[in-house]
């Protein structure tokens, strides 16, 4: 039972697309992420997730459209719904997606990772 | 389906201790508050409940001891944990539980407000 400082839990980060746990309330982890470059198309069949970015400038591609997120700003993608992250420059984001939420959602690949706690 | 831009929807919150949902992801409502002054001892029985800090320096007092959080920190009080929130100047706090959540928890008062979607 302590308080958690982003910026020092993310110095902790060092790989790209690999969210990692800070945080546990209810049905859901509170995690942390770094992203560079392109994830995948994929969506989660029951669980919405959110984007908060911390720093830089994240693209979400949906295939309705783009949302273009910068610091201070989230964007809860719906259950079902396609997405892509898609970061030119370093990105630090806070995820918070249920517990059962794989990273890459309905697709199992080489870019998937089960999430630990830092 | 849009972002959300946090300083932009707490431009709109007038009056401290009132929870604005901004936004609702699985069974849980996003909300943004503005704190000043004292609130008052409550626990939440079932419902963990983050506060993340995003302006200003929040002291959450619990009976063990206090949790003082500045900007870009978080603490998530565990279910059933009595706490006290306390803001000597005005914080700015991101609030995550579930949408059965109380703002007052355990104790129904003049205190308690139901959260509204700005």
């Amino acid at each position: 039972m302590d308080k958690i400082n982003l910026v020092e839990k993310l110095g902790l980060i060092s790989e790209y697309w690999h969210p990692k746990i800070v945080g546990e309330i209810n049905d859901s982890f509170v995690k942390l992420v770094k992203l560079k470059g392109e994830f995948i198309w994929h969506s989660h069949e029951n669980e919405d997730e959110m984007f908060l970015v911390l720093r830089g400038k994240l693209r979400i591609k949906l295939r309705s459209g783009d949302i273009l997120l910068t610091e201070g700003e989230f964007f809860i993608v719906p259950k079902g719904v396609e997405h892509m992250p898609v970061a030119d420059e370093e990105v630090h984001a806070l995820l918070l997606e249920p517990k059962t939420t794989l990273n890459t959602g309905n697709v199992v690949n080489e870019n998937t990772v089960e999430a630990e706690w830092i």
